[in-house]
């Protein structure tokens, strides 16, 4: 099990666009469309695949799937960085309010959203 | 400057889905899909934002916004255990291969895709 | 069925895909998520476009947004012919329920959501 | 220009918008943001959906996908509009480049990507 990333790997990702001044560029509305679109370029994997050929496709995909999961966490780092978010502190939060919409005994072996349980 | 999950954290949002029998919902077509949904969430909150006025939203709807950034955090969560991903090292290869994509001397101050530098 | 486009142009989408055996792949998952990753590809054309910047991006990618607006245009067509919707009928109910949640008075000059007027 | 619907109803889609004075929000950006929240929207009617389940989901749940595909419709009637797209046209120019990408030969039976194939 592998936690998320390391302060020295952050510090990387920080000092990357630092040395390309991208900082100029980034905000809530240009970080969030750009977290859409890597999370759709992920989502392109599985496009036409049928259930049956889910394993197949990771398999044979590994590095790109990577690549994109990567892009993902580079970009949610700008975007926790450059909004002051205490990511650890707002998961936990969630996870908080996830119980309550989503208790145990309701939501056990079910897909559906906590307003149709 | 905030890193991203601890491993205490991480294995409580495993156990939010071992009690609540989710694993067999999420596979990478699953996971990838909901990834999407929750960044068009994140992203929705500046769907009518003019750039003038996005400090104001970020100001007025940091709590909604925390949540789309731990939703996501979360379903990434789920996502790299199930592949075995090892974040961390896709998080450094990206890292380098962007740094080939845009060196410094091009992308400096340039938000252009790396075929159109 | 009412056509989104000129019924002669949506007998040629329909045979486009007849001729490839493509309706195979075709559902309202595969569909939806093809809808999505299309629209992706629009809203990057804008993704690091700031507000004074609009009206250049529109000028200078014109062939490259049509294409992409094309393409979904074929996707809601192979999804209103397989799913048998009348979109007609469709939109205007969506036009009269919109009125409802919007009504003149209250709406007019705001980009507020419905349940924040 | 052609309409995607008849050339009454997309009055009366574009006589909706004048009558609460939204044109000003509309732009490149915004309606191809909104298109991409209406996919979301329409695709998470599958999120967790099995390929066995998706007969039954449609079933269920018709009318509100009706609603998303009517949502999408009309945000397409004031992309085109406002970017002055001749839909017609631009969908018949991309199905004769997708004819050149995908010839029958090659793609038939395939859901492969033209540079795949």
């Amino acid at each position: 099990m592998i936690a998320m990333l390391s302060p020295d790997l952050t510090a990387r990702i920080l000092a990357f666009r630092d040395a390309r001044d991208w900082k100029q560029f980034h905000n809530l509305r240009t970080l969030s469309t750009s977290i859409v679109l890597e999370a759709a370029e992920l989502a392109e994997h599985t496009q036409w695949t049928r259930d049956t050929e889910l394993d197949e496709v990771v398999r044979a995909r590994r590095p790109l799937i990577e690549q994109e999961v990567a892009d993902l966490a580079i970009l949610m780092t700008y975007l926790i960085t450059d909004l002051g978010i205490d990511l650890e502190q707002a998961v936990a939060d969630k996870l908080r309010n996830n119980a309550e919409r989503y208790p145990v005994d309701k939501a056990r072996g079910s897909a559906k959203k906590y307003d149709e349980l």
